[in-house]
C-alpha cells in the first residue's frame, strides 16, 4: 500500500470479525488508506495487557484497493505494537480503536482492550482515538456511532492532539437525531460493585463468574458519564503519566527517614 | 482471622510462590494479621485485565497464626476484587502488592499487573502500594526492599493517602548500605521501542516474540528514572483518573459541530 493518502490503522478488543470494528472501518475508509490488525478473539476486559511469555501470529484476512486486514493472536496492546512495527511500512496518521460495544466511560477505560489500544498508539506518538457504542449487543446500531466518529476524525486531523493525549469517546445507545451533540468532558469518579457469582462445579468444587453493579459517585456535570444519561457524546481527553500531581505535594513531606 | 490488628491483604502478579511475595509477606506480618490471594501462575504483563469470559477458582494453600494464603486462577486484578468481596471477612486496612521482580517504574506501571491490583485497591477506597525491585531474577536479593517496603507502610498509616492515590515504589539494585533514601517523583517520560523477535516454525510459518529497549525522553531530575539512577527509592503517587485536565482547556474549543 503506497500512496500519499493518509495511513489509519485500526484496532479493537471486540475481535475482528465485530460488527462495530466494521462500522470503524468504514468510516476510516473516508479519510484515507486502512490497516486493520485486531485481535482473532474476543479480548474485552484484557486492560493494557501484553504477551510476554507466549508468542504473537499475524495473519492478512482480506486485502482490496486502500484496505489490508490482519487478524492477531495477542491482546490489543499487542496488535498496536506488533502493527507499528512490524506490518506498518509507515508510522500512521492517526490510530481508531472499537467501535467497542459497551461503554468505556468512566472507570470502565482502566479494564478496556479497545481503550489500551488507543493509550498504547499515544505513547508511541500517533494521534489515537477509542470508540465506544453504549450498546452490549451482536447486533447493535452503529449508524450514530460512525456520523460521530467522523466527526471526531476530522476535528483530530485538523486540530492534532495535544502530545501524550489521546480521546475517548462514548456514544449514547440513541438514534441519531436524539443526540444533542459532543461534550468534552472529564472522567466520572466511578467504580464496579463486584457481586461475585458463585456456583459449585459437577464434582463440588466451588467457583466464581465475575460481575457486578457500575456505581456513579459523582455529582459533576463536567463528566462523562453526565454527558451519556443527557444524550450527549462524550469526549475525554485522556492521558498515561498516571502521577497525582496533586497528591505529589503532600507526600513530599512525610518523614520517610526517621 | 478475627482480632483488632490491622488487616493487610498481599497480592503479586509474579505469583503466589514468587520470592518477592514472600519478602513481601514478611514486612506485612510487621504491621497485622496478613492475608495473601496471589495468582497461581506468573501474571507479569496483564496490566489492568480482568476474567469476563472464563471463570475464577480460590484454594487456600496455607494457614497458620495470623496468615492465610490463598492462590487464585485469576489475574492480579482479579485477585484483588475475589479478595475484598469473597475472602476477607472485612475491608482489609492495606493492600500491598509485589514485591515485583523487575521495574515498574515509568510507563512500565501501564503493563504492570502488581501496579493494577495496588490502582484496583485505590479505585475501591483502600489505602494500597506496589512495591518493585529493579532486578528480575529468581535468586534476587530482597533485604534492601523489605526494608524500604517497612518505611514506607510505616508512613502510610502514620500519614494517610490522600483519597484516589495510591504509591508506585521502585527499589534500586543495590545493597541497603548503598541507597541514599527515599524520593518522591513523578513518572518519567518514557516508553519501550519494540524489537520483535520474527522466527520461523517447523512448518515455516512466522511467528513473533515480543521484546524492546526502554528509552527515556525526560530530562527532569524529579523523576523516577532520575531517582532510580541515583540510587533513590522511587515513591509515585499514582491516580486512575485518566483525565488530561490540561488537555481538556484545548479541545473544548473544537468544532464538532459545523
Amino acid at each position: 500500500m503506497e500512496s500519499n493518502n493518509k495511513l489509519i490503522l485500526v484496532c479493537n478488543d471486540d475481535g475482528v470479525k465485530a460488527p462495530g470494528i466494521t462500522a470503524l472501518i468504514e468510516v476510516a475508509r473516508k479519510f484515507g488508506d486502512v490497516v486493520v490488525v485486531a485481535p482473532d478473539k474476543p479480548q474485552s476486559g484484557m486492560g493494557h495487557a501484553i504477551t510476554l511469555n507466549s508468542t504473537l501470529r499475524v495473519n492478512k484476512v482480506r486485502e482490496e484497493q486502500g484496505l489490508e486486514v490482519y487478524s492477531c493472536t495477542g491482546t490489543p496492546v499487542d496488535c498496536v505494537k506488533l502493527a507499528v512495527n512490524e506490518v506498518l511500512k509507515r508510522k500512521p496518521d492517526l490510530i481508531v480503536s472499537g467501535i467497542n460495544h459497551g461503554s468505556n466511560a468512566s472507570i470502565n477505560i482502566i479494564y478496556s482492550g479497545t481503550m489500551s489500544a488507543a493509550i498504547e498508539g499515544c505513547l508511541e506518538g500517533i494521534p489515537s482515538v477509542g470508540f465506544s457504542l453504549l450498546d452490549h449487543s451482536i447486533d447493535a446500531d452503529f449508524e450514530a456511532s460512525a456520523h460521530y466518529a467522523e466527526k471526531v476524525i476530522d476535528q483530530v486531523f485538523e486540530n492534532s492532539l495535544p502530545e501524550g493525549v489521546c480521546l475517548n469517546v462514548n456514544i449514547p445507545q440513541l438514534h441519531k437525531d436524539d443526540i444533542m451533540g459532543i461534550k468534552v468532558c472529564r472522567q466520572a469518579n466511578a467504580n464496579w460493585e463486584e457481586e461475585f457469582d458463585e456456583r459449585k462445579d459437577p464434582s463440588g468444587a466451588r467457583y466464581y463468574w465475575l460481575t457486578g453493579v457500575f456505581k456513579n459517585y459523582d455529582q459533576g456535570t463536567d463528566t462523562d458519564i453526565w454527558a451519556l444519561e443527557n444524550k450527549f457524546v462524550s469526549v475525554v481527553p485522556v492521558q498515561y503519566d498516571l502521577t497525582s500531581h496533586k497528591g505529589l505535594v503532600g507526600i513530599k513531606k512525610w518523614k520517610f527517614d526517621v
